[in-house]
């Protein structure tokens, strides 16, 4: 079995939501398998390469709400955003995530496709305890358990890790993904990581999925 | 004739230069043109957004270099990069073309063509206004009045209108597309481009450019 591909997204990424609504299917057509990491814009964004939040930055907060409807469509994939602020607290969502993957990695990807639909399909407010409480109930674990959880240092610490690991490995933006070493970023590099995947090299060919050469 | 397409550019830009080599052809095959107009990144993103330029950027800066040359193999254009610093002045080239194109646009984009040309693929300095005289006569302009124009104030304006007509379309980095009201930024959205100009909508298609959905 071939590496698996390392998925790094943030839960508020609208474009981190349309990969993950993608990344499984892709992985396994190419015989790869895809581990899912969530990690925090904020940090990685604001804190370490002193930018803005990408929707408040001049110029470009407009072209990307103007863009991903039309890249969801591409894509086919239902995208439902707010009227008002796109922006949430996705570090309870991400320390959830991980609470539940040390417990049980399988269901933990279950949960971070549910709360990304619950957002992106539904609009619903997974910056709330008490929801993600609710759908780790549906998975079969302790909803206090997890409240509990999203209060222990161990878990915040947890969480630091895994975003520290990510930094460390290159990762900044949602969706981001490394696989065989290379590192791909945005939601409209799948064509780019498909092809990574399908032929291991970066030699153009006919009809790839660049215009013809 | 459909409308033309717009294609804005940084004389500085690596991934403009990679889209320069291509949008002609792209345009063509669509029985399209390209309006070539240079301007200027750092009046977008330095200025108006404040960000840092792209390449100091944490994280953002060494992936970008890593992902110049890879994108250069898949889309068949030669690429070099001096060791050292990427950067340069590039509103002297800016204020050539503009010059230029004000009395002979076609000649304008092949003195535009060849500019990125000497930068990218022979790290020619074409910051060096003796430079960009040599390059004008070569297309049988005085060497001596361009010198001149550089230095008019009417050639200056000229430039500052430009850019501020470019933001004021939403144009903020490089490359940045727009046609038929449709804004694409990046060299890696020229798959995007070419499918809206295939087919005007964002319904997705087996066989696109996108992995299948």
């Amino acid at each position: 079995m071939p590496a698996p591909i390392d998925f790094y997204f943030d839960f508020l990424s609208p474009f981190g939501y349309l990969a993950a609504m993608k990344i499984d299917d892709l992985a396994a057509r190419h015989n790869r398998t895809a581990n899912w990491h969530p990690f925090l814009l904020g940090i990685t964004v604001v804190k370490i390469m002193g930018l803005k939040p990408l929707l408040d930055t001049p110029l470009k907060g407009p072209y990307l709400l103007r863009d991903m409807p039309r890249l969801a469509k591409l894509l086919n994939v239902p995208l439902k955003l707010p009227e008002g602020d796109v922006m949430f607290d996705s570090l309870p969502a991400a320390r959830a995530f991980y609470w539940m993957h040390d417990q049980r990695p399988d269901k933990a990807k279950t949960f971070a496709k549910r709360l990304y639909m619950l957002r992106f399909q539904e609009i619903a407010d997974i910056a709330d305890p008490e929801r993600l409480a609710v759908e780790a109930q549906a998975l079969g674990f302790s909803g206090n358990a997890l409240l509990d959880g999203l209060q222990d240092p161990a878990v915040k610490q947890r969480v630091k890790e895994a975003v520290d690991e990510a930094v460390g490995r290159g990762v900044f933006g949602s969706p981001f993904f490394i696989v065989d070493g290379e590192p791909f970023w945005g939601c409209d590099r799948l064509w780019m990581l498909d092809h990574w995947l399908a032929h291991g090299d970066w030699v153009a060919r006919p009809g790839g999925p660049l215009p013809p050469v």
